[in-house]
């Protein structure tokens, strides 16, 4: 099973603690791209893979969804979901997301952040997400950019004159790729961009729509510092259609 | 209108030097990925565009191709190709492929090998290919991968333990690279996965298949130098069908 590291008390305190942990969707600089790439939500049942604090099912019921599923690995994340939530139509559920069951075309946008690059059985989600979506359904997700995920030695290098770059090797050797971030041995799966998209083409979606995400003109000027992220992408949003 | 380095008298005589201006396609480790992209060729129309010394155009009929338009804009690439070719049934023509027009509905296979990251234009270019393309037709390309094309400095960085990376930056920031290969000031346009992709989808085309080309086990066998491949991608395959 892939680890879960979100039940890990010291990573779970340093995750509780991160902006878009504590402000939810607006605290995500990717949030804006992701969104624009929603369908209409009014009356949809909506899946969120990897749901943590159930920020995005609390907004889909906002804007209108009529039916809503949190899955998450973690019960730490889990309990705290269901603390913020009181709306009936919402429901949360722990599962592993490497072995998900899903009733087959009963659902109109299967929605997941920053969650997919921690599976190991990425095919068998996918197939049945295919399956669980209704035809014209969609499938919005995020990752980590392959950029950001592949170095065997994350992190900037800086040369004497100030000169910034991201050391990038191993980007074509697929698999796991294991690194700290609020926690040592945080284990993530690296999978190239053609990866992500024939699984999904070869599985029978059509893909809508590919961002190489980067701050915006107004997030830049609002928030100088995300300038860095336009060195090296850090997020791949992915849109598809059943 | 974009640079025609390949009229430039050195870098012409370097290209001509190289393995596969030499050896023809069996000369570019990324051919087996292309070739096998391809759709049916007996009784097709094809288009090369950014065609050589018109390797490509030579093959297809081999394979059975009804009738080949090989098109460059380098006068030194097409007077190699019209001297390396016998056939009624291939021609070669003149053209800028930012300004390129051509007969609806009149191709069955688009084909371009590490042409389209010198284009400006490539908005144009793709709608004009989308429009010559009879329904079901296929549009088979490669380009220079952007995390090849990103790095205001390019080159390998190597650390005093040898340990090898390749150095990105700049990889959200699309636009003209100035590079020394073969010749100083070469320039081609950056533009991320998502740039290209999209442009695609919203031309109107389905993304049948997405590479990030790496050596198979068996040419890393042949050619251990080509290990080096595997830290970075070099080469961007893309796939689409009208």
């Amino acid at each position: 099973m892939t680890q879960n590291i979100y039940d890990d008390p010291g990573f779970f305190a340093g995750y509780s603690k991160l902006h878009r942990s504590v402000v939810g969707l607006d605290g995500m600089p990717e949030w804006p791209s992701l969104r624009a790439m929603l369908p209409g939500l009014r009356h949809a049942s909506v899946i969120d893979l990897g749901c943590g604090f159930g920020w995005f099912c609390r907004w889909v019921r906002e804007q209108g969804a009529a039916k809503v599923l949190g899955v998450d690995v973690s019960d730490n994340m889990l309990t705290r979901a269901r603390q913020l939530t009181a709306d009936a139509a919402i429901r949360y559920e722990r599962a592993d997301l490497n072995h998900l069951a899903l009733a087959s075309e009963s659902i109109d946008l299967a929605y997941s952040a920053l969650a997919l690059h921690y599976l190991e059985n990425l095919r068998g989600l996918t197939e049945q997400v295919h399956q669980a979506l209704r035809p014209g359904g969609h499938f919005i997700f995020s990752v980590e950019h392959p950029v950001y995920s592949a170095p065997t030695r994350p992190g900037w290098s800086v040369y004497v004159d100030g000169h910034k770059t991201w050391p990038v090797d191993n980007y074509s050797v697929e698999g796991p790729r294991v690194t700290t971030w609020l926690a040592e041995g945080v284990v993530k799966q690296h999978r190239t961009i053609g990866t992500y998209l024939n699984l999904l083409i070869h599985t029978g979606f059509t893909i809508t729509h590919v961002e190489e995400w980067r701050p915006s003109t107004a997030q830049l000027a609002a928030q100088p510092e995300l300038a860095e992220e336009l060195l090296r992408p850090m997020f791949l949003l992915v849109g598809a259609r059943r």
